[in-house]
């Protein structure tokens, strides 16, 4: 595990909610991150799927992520703003983001992901995200 | 309380993502919905203030419920999509989201929210979401 | 006309398109500004309506210019993204849009804009913007 | 030329502003579409490159016809929404907007597209787009 992996994963690991939804960082590349978390009913909107927020939450630690992986070290990473499309009821055992930076520039970084809910060896696509991050000095 | 209010809170009921985050609905009007969560450390992102993804969670609900106090009783109401803008650090005791419908078509209903946090009797903007809702008829 | 203004209408009447939409700055406050351009059936979509993209021009640069109108005198202000949604056909004989700051920051600058289209003296609600500016140190 | 280009390249043919930009239809297939505009000074914003507005303009015509290409023959696609990240200044020769759809529902289509600038053999990011498409039965 190199340094920046080691720094993203101590990030993820400080991020309160993604432990509460069971999430799990499952690869991080030079601009690449996945997190998937599990179906859970306590999380579910009102059909007893899984709530937007669930999906936009990981879509969310994925983009950021995403962008701290090609961030210099004395830098973090902020959320600007972010789109969601939802394309599909988010059923299934297992939820997960891929997210990929777009353009890197030196304050802004803008990245791409899709969610994907898995049941046994299927993936259906059911939600993509375009996001804004922005690059602040470490404190 | 009215037919349409009823309506909204007994979906609002079944939301599990709002139960888990502490949320409330504190008001509903013809249009207008308020949505209040506490802050709870177990919701953070990596520095201890409120993830965007809880934010973003009662951002939709409020909007949803809003387009949902519009729309006529045989339809539902669905997320189509959403963008959220992140203006200050999610720090307070409390996180209020105000949902407004901006249009209400046949099909798609637009609607704006904002997200305050509050400490003691301050209030600060947030965050704020323009969304997009569709109705499908209900099952 | 005070420093802002002249100097916010200055940058406005640099924009060519602007100018080829047959555009005007119609208003200019602190953090406020009104963009009026004439429906013209050559910058039609195909059912001879205003092209979206006619609106979205008119909305970018009013918030743009509403961002500029905080900003400090050696900052220039570009568009780093916007969400537009269309709510209603863009059929009148004029478009007025109507940018406002969200919230200015030091970096980046939130506006949000509405757009109407105008016959005699009605006006009718017909698109929205939620935008993010950056400001750049002016060259 | 298929019945599916035709009706596109026909609706394209009607767009007014496409023709004041200069614009042409370079590519049409099963949901994908590639529109081209050349630069015009007179569609500049303050700094003399391409204004956004232009930019844009591209992009949802080409969004909106990767969904018309997959839409029955009985329906029209007017766009609901679009989210636009400008990622580097349009300086170029042309300019070039290639969307796809990401996923052709009943009723709505979302499609996302990229936006490049050219400058001889040479091509590069300027800009990225999520929109929402909705059919309409024609008129």
């Amino acid at each position: 595990m190199d340094a920046i992996e080691k720094r993203v994963r101590a990030s993820f690991g400080r991020q309160g909610l993604m432990s509460a939804l069971g999430a799990e960082m499952t690869a991080v590349g030079a601009g690449t991150v996945e997190i998937c978390c599990p179906f859970d009913k306590q999380h579910s909107q009102q059909h007893g799927f899984a709530h937007a927020g669930v999906i936009t939450s990981i879509l969310d630690s994925a983009c950021g992520y995403a962008a701290l992986s090609v961030a210099p070290m004395e830098y973090e990473v902020l959320t600007v703003e972010f789109k969601v499309n939802l394309l599909a009821p988010a059923v299934g055992e297992r939820f997960v983001a891929r997210a990929v930076v777009k353009r890197a520039g030196k304050t802004l970084t803008i990245c791409s992901a899709d969610a994907f809910a898995m049941k046994g060896d299927e993936e259906k696509l059911i939600a993509t995200m375009l996001a804004t991050m922005m690059r602040v000095p470490s404190v």
